[in-house]
């Protein structure tokens, strides 16, 4: 996963480096459309991709401090091995793998190409140390041992419940507009949130009354709708349509959620009515 | 071929869940940038890349109705087996393969990721299943029996000639800017068209003379030209330029096509200068 | 390496196709995203990929010929062998691969698909034919012998040193903005550019003392900076910027690089003070 984008030949340089070291090792691409930069956007989608990934050498590159101070690092985790820049980026697919089980700096060089250029560690380093890991060299060869309380992790998006009212933020928006939120799907439940209900979405820029279903096709076109997505996060959406842009949410924008007095009664009605959709 | 989007991680989801089914198979990605919720721009994709590619199990997921009653499906045509949702999307694909041998209802949950979510089929059920199809295990393992006449059918587009008249929709506009009509190169022939000669291409919001070569590249740079293009279809497409900007053609755009009668004379004159091209 | 971009099947049916001819080779996709008939960007990104990527047949296709009178060639250098139209796509890969030991018109169609299009020879002509040197095929099988001195040559991006002043244009722009000149990092040293002091650049939109440091990193967000690029070429960036948007620098931009009165003496106390970086 990288922000490297499609239109030059960086992937590819990655991948060709990787396949002379290691030829037949499988690559399966994250994706390398993290917006240039976006650490916290890169965090995400790494954490929300791996657990569908078998255990592999996951390599990460975005890395706006390539050159400076920032450590090079592989950590072990899960049965995996994240490579990557210690700026955040590894750090909640780590945790979601278990946490770091053991961690090493980059420094043996006898494992990068033989010329590092200044800013393209992803081909130089990453890439080729990756390789050599995934070609069965131990991860403590890779360099010295590491502290994995020192490594760098990034603030968990804000997300907590009381009072009825579950507080969070858009953590992303995928392709289709879908903005999910900080709050989980059981959190979310704590709030009075169910299938047949409806919810108080609230924001800087307005407040919405919206329905929760199961999955987005279950309101008209057109109709805003909450789900639990398939990262087990509430999700706004519209179906057929775009709720990032319809509503003018993005990442970082702060939400609350509540249940609405009407989809209280109308959840109790969902739930005596056994499975039945009602509205 | 889905409508995921390559900015997330989703297509690399499906890849991971389907390669720990079956590691070693390989895996061609069509395209997953079919615009959200498009099923006849996926049908026509799929339905016009299928034939180069080897018998193989071909997953399409583009999928609006994902989670509500529209039924998941597997349909042997031609070789291969198409994983999907039944909403027309594999129509046009199965057709092309001469029509549907056999078909499943995607009913047998063993073959399923053993957590489902309500949003995305493509990675807990199509995938899943495709790649146990892929590893050997029969179709009719995979649920039970449909007769394939229940399938869904997407409407062909509009074609036909009449009276010299060739009529029909755009199709698809590619990257280039080419704009793919649903007349056939035979059909075309049939209403006078030939490499040498004119068309008259009248819709909605114009009329224009176009010359008919066999590629792009024989007329002048900016020009306007017809070819039969590499599906076996009429485009227009304008060398050097993009012709569904210049004439403000989209796919749905009924179109007519008819020989011109100054062609009609250039073409007596082409084919008598034996391939030597004339204007 | 085409411009057939991401979404059609057009890529998709290039890989079907060569795996019925060579199940098993590994494709590595370069870009698929070359702006469509932009040989130069083509050109520049598969001189600049290919020193990454193991020896292997590498095909091309940016072609805004195709169909004409351009040849189809197979260009052996540096132990691989380039597949493409000869409009000088291939040229500077081949180039910096120590240039064309052997080179053959595509001629022979017993390697090409069964029914050729007009206007996808990536599909039937090159990648077939690529499909079959992979497999083993020699290349005096694929067609008559050229002289590869016939072979069309783009001409390098204007580049040359004297008086101090380094002379060049911009060659590409990449996903973050980076500008890249065709200034080589000991060209520019040649005129006293050297990390820890400046240079002036001029264009003819403007002027500007732009500090040289050895990654982006060094300079604060937002501010200019020089560098050697993962390429060796100089290249202008904003850190955690776009400097082609900033400076409206694109393709082709004419540029000239001296090193300012000031950066010499910075240089000067650059290096006495042994790496120790100063403003």
């Amino acid at each position: 996963m990288t922000d490297f984008g499609l239109e030059d030949g960086f992937v590819a340089a990655c991948h060709g480096v990787s396949s002379q070291i290691v030829p037949y090792a499988r690559i399966i691409d994250i994706t390398h459309l993290v917006p240039p930069g976006d650490i916290r956007r890169g965090a995400a989608v790494l954490a929300q991709t791996v657990p569908y990934l078998p255990a592999a050498v996951h390599v990460a590159v975005v890395d706006p401090g390539v050159g400076t101070a920032r450590r090079a690092v592989a950590v072990a985790a899960g049965g995996s091995i994240f490579v990557g820049p210690d700026n955040g980026l590894l750090s909640w697919a780590v945790e979601g793998c278990g946490g770091a089980a053991a961690a090493v700096s980059l420094t043996n060089t006898a494992l990068w190409r033989d010329a590092v250029s200044a800013t393209f560690h992803g081909r130089d380093i990453f890439m080729p140390v990756a390789a050599h890991l995934a070609a069965g060299v131990a991860l403590a060869e890779a360099g010295g041992e590491l502290d994995p309380a020192s490594l760098v992790a990034l603030p968990r998006p804000a997300s907590r419940v009381r009072d009825g009212l579950a507080e969070g933020e858009v953590v992303t928006v995928d392709r289709f507009g879908n903005v999910q939120l900080s709050v989980t799907g059981a959190d979310a439940a704590r709030a009075g949130m169910a299938p047949g209900t409806a919810i108080t979405l609230r924001w800087r820029a307005g407040e919405l009354t919206v329905p929760v279903r199961t999955t987005f096709g279950e309101v008209a076109p057109g109709e805003v709708v909450a789900c639990t997505d398939s990262a087990g996060l509430v999700s706004i959406a519209v179906n057929g349509g775009d709720a990032a842009r319809r509503l003018a949410l993005g990442p970082g924008t702060r939400v609350t959620l509540s249940a609405t007095e009407l989809s209280l009664r109308t959840a109790f009605r969902f739930r005596r009515a056994h499975d039945t959709m009602v509205d």
